[in-house]
């Protein structure tokens, strides 16, 4: 795993006023389900092991979505779902295109596998030129840390076009686009796609580590077969049950989410020295005219008690790059409002 | 995995009076911890993600038996520990003492390991005769199923005698057990071991999946090169560090602990029908005269809301065996009373 990924709070001593670091979008209210958790740990629900494959859970998941249950397995955090896949294709050959989540690399490189990088998402399926020997693609759409999408009726001729390659789509921010993307459902009508999803980015949940997979029959019982029992602890679980049955629960508005997205990339392009790439989702990759990502991460925790994400380690940027993530009308003009100071103090010293 | 661990109450829609089936000893009172967690719960712990590795949480951990930070890795409960073993010491020669927790050798296997298995647990070091090419070790220690005890200065000097050999030592029942046993900080002082905690097992915390292993840093830097990140939840991060801060919390009294497993042990011999084999911690292992385990555990199960542990699936073992852990006296007796009623069944059928 790399050192320097989003939400790292900790390395400045805890607790940050406004943290845009990571893609979670916050505004969501979650009492009930603080308040279910609560009650059910009273209850003893962590005194007992949980299923050792989270049995209920994915039979709950597959009847909201109208899917056999075993088209569906339950992981922990998403990025079970991506080392466990790697370990599962033990040296395949090996596309991933770029920039994107750095995990996907890391998990295959611990596998063997072979890789090749493919930078930018063009926009046309005949501009992807597969190598022949390709036996996998790695995919994240909407794209991290771009917010790119790619169509699902692109990739849907993909799937078709080349159905010796197995297609691994991480749709972890899908709650977060209005763009067409793929179902989870249909992910098992094709025999070579695995599509990945994510809790704790749907619901603001990163600490309880809850993601799921889509895919067909033989290709979840492959990935079944190489997995650790008990991997999803029993909070995640029970936190999955309550809220596929209180749809009412952490509801948010993706319309106003999104028009706030387009006000902050707007405000951050006004400042002039903020280059910020167009994005489908609420979180935005920004680069800078001038100064670097990790001196201006490093001013604004210090001195405002704001996290941002230092996009340098991503495969193919350079020091210039951060991302941020909207967090709603007013701290993100508390954003711009520091990134402001902070480039006023940069072109007064030089 | 195997199908078929302990603690299987799902499978008979849920809840069970009493439970004997795993080897977690539930007579500890966590009220305080609950409390915490619900309340850091409510302040947004899970709306962040944990540290990707679990610093803090290994360095309080460190700081708590007199190690360095870097020699304490944290875990997704002992099975994280155990698959990442397997991973890193991929195509290992190695040898596992049986019978055993399954999920050494289930690990070892997914990871290309060429195993050996060695039975029984003879008492002296110079009977332990390992073949000249192997490269690892794997020991329960107590061990699951059986109880046994192997003494650290034996372990000792198999791991002076054997500096080529890496030693895997669970001891996730440490706390269940009067006998002498490694400490946490000595594994250190070897190249060649690794000591397995389970938190889930001290404080009957299953459902939260925490551990943590010891072990010189060079190993756990290996180690910690093959994990993902993320693996260790923020709930169970939040209880590993309230519970080093609060010892007075989750306390039990070992003597009265073994005291009744002895009870348990003598009242089931009683029986006549059933040989139970010596143990030096609160669970033992049992092998039915006449009968099979599944039929007693489905009996029990069915008429009693009563959870026993078939180990017919251990290597080694066959369909007359069972374990159980001691819950206390009251508790016991009430297991050993529905036994009976089901020995003499089984004797009036015949």
């Amino acid at each position: 795993m790399i050192e320097g990924h989003g939400d790292d709070a900790y390395r400045y001593g805890g607790d940050m006023a406004l943290n845009f670091s990571s893609n979670v979008y916050s505004r969501i209210t979650l009492t009930p389900l603080w308040q279910h958790l609560s009650k059910r740990m009273e209850d003893g629900l962590l005194g007992a092991y949980p299923e050792p494959e989270p049995y209920t859970l994915e039979a709950a998941l597959a009847r909201h979505f109208g899917m056999q249950d075993a088209q569906v397995m339950a992981t922990s955090g998403a990025t079970e779902a991506i080392y466990l896949i790697a370990q599962t294709f033990r040296g395949a050959r090996n596309l991933i295109l770029q920039p994107t989540f750095s995990e996907y690399a890391d998990a295959c490189l611990l596998h063997a596998h072979h890789l090749s990088m493919l930078s930018g998402l063009p926009g046309e399926a005949d501009q992807w030129q597969l190598p022949k020997d390709t036996d996998m693609l790695w995919l994240c759409n909407p794209n991290n840390p771009t917010g790119n999408v790619v169509e699902a009726e692109l990739l849907r001729a993909m799937f078709r076009a080349n159905p010796r390659v197995t297609f691994v789509v991480d749709q972890s921010y899908e709650a977060f686009s209005a763009r067409p993307l793929l179902s989870a459902a249909e992910a098992a009508h094709f025999s070579n796609v695995l599509v990945l999803h994510s809790l704790t980015k749907r619901y603001a949940l990163p600490g309880i580590r809850l993601g799921y997979v889509t895919g067909a029959v033989p290709l979840l019982h492959r990935l079944r077969s190489h997995r650790m029992p008990w991997s999803v602890n029993a909070l995640a679980i029970e936190a999955g049950l309550f809220l596929l049955g209180h749809p009412e629960v952490g509801q948010f508005d993706l319309a106003a989410c999104l028009r706030d997205a387009e006000c902050l990339r707007r405000e951050l392009e006004r400042t002039e020295f903020i280059e910020v790439f167009p994005t489908e989702t609420h979180y935005m990759l920004c680069r800078l005219k001038k100064g670097t990502a990790a001196d201006l991460k490093d001013y604004l925790a210090r001195h405002h008690g704001i996290l941002i994400r230092d996009a340098s380690n991503f495969h193919g940027l350079d020091a210039r790059y951060f991302r941020v993530a909207s967090q709603g009308r007013e701290q993100d003009e508390r954003l711009v409002e520091c990134i402001n100071s902070w480039l006023k103090e940069q072109t007064e010293r030089t």
